[in-house]
């Protein structure tokens, strides 16, 4: 198994508990009371109501002085005080994947300045992006972003998704869901 | 599966009987006699003495001009006439994958014209590039590249490998495996 491969089952158990799945553009994700983190894929998970897998993998646009940025004030996921989170699955529409590169980096960055909006929510918002899109299996998704604030962030939290739905980067986004959570047990 | 997931399979059957396996920089890859290349994983495969896996997927550093001249000459694979093919599974070093994505760009393209030099070997040689880095299961090899090409072009295409491993680029191979292969059967 790949180990950046990380895996979100949403069922019975876990330690994450689902206050809301939203869809937010496109079909939405069926009910579930609890979410799990895994690293791999699980064993024996018995009928999850559902379970999405991706990679952790290289920057796709960021520039070097962004990636700087980002690693001097991005934080760590696990933080004791972070006990919300959510999971954003999202698919792009065909047409992004048919832009090159650097069309692409012009939208995501130049027009929408998506890392821009991103660094001024940190060191807030701890976020690990996952890709589907090249996976052996056939994804629902090209990417998950698992995102973990404290609760006195989430209204900051909101603005950045907010911010980033109204950027001209979000026309490319056919499917997207929004999966909140809350910790059960202090870590 | 990934309806972009493709598999060669090397074992004791198989359309393409392989002439040589050449270890280039590192491992090599084990002795077998025949070559076999399925669109997703095969089933029933007994015993095969190897079998790389990987994902066609979107381009990752060509440039609009670069695409639409790579699209207007690039032949299609399954030419009748192209009874020689070569897969070459290559691995970069994790130096490359701490690069940022316009800096792999400058690497691939200004300092070392792998696009360029590809052209000039167009319409001769007909290609398919596969990713398996952001697969599920750990990889061996980050690309798996197939290359068909008739038999009075092979001098060229020596040429097109001596003329990419000359560049700042290849300073970043870490593994690359030369799989030479001629076709059995007529199309």
């Amino acid at each position: 198994v790949n180990p950046r491969l990380f895996t979100f089952v949403a069922g019975e158990s876990g330690p994450w508990k689902i206050q809301e799945i939203r869809a937010v553009f496109g079909e939405g994700l069926a009910a579930a009371p609890s979410l799990d983190v895994v690293n791999g894929v699980p064993m024996g998970v018995v009928f999850p109501s559902w379970q999405l897998s991706g990679v952790t993998s290289h920057e796709r646009y960021v520039n070097r002085a962004e990636k700087e940025q980002l690693v001097a004030v991005q934080p760590a996921l696990g933080r004791p005080e972070a006990t919300c989170a959510v999971l954003i699955p999202i698919r792009k529409h065909p047409r992004w994947w048919a832009l090159t590169p650097d069309e692409r980096r012009r939208i995501f960055e130049e027009q929408s300045h998506h890392t821009a909006i991103g660094l001024n929510h940190l060191p807030a918002v701890a976020r690990r992006l996952h890709h589907c899109r090249d996976l052996g299996e056939a994804a629902a998704f090209d990417f998950l972003t698992w995102f973990e604030f404290a609760p006195d962030q989430a209204a900051g939290f909101d603005r950045l998704l907010a911010e980033l739905r109204a950027t001209p980067e979000w026309e490319y986004v056919e499917r997207e869901v929004e999966v909140r959570v809350v910790r059960r047990t202090a870590l």
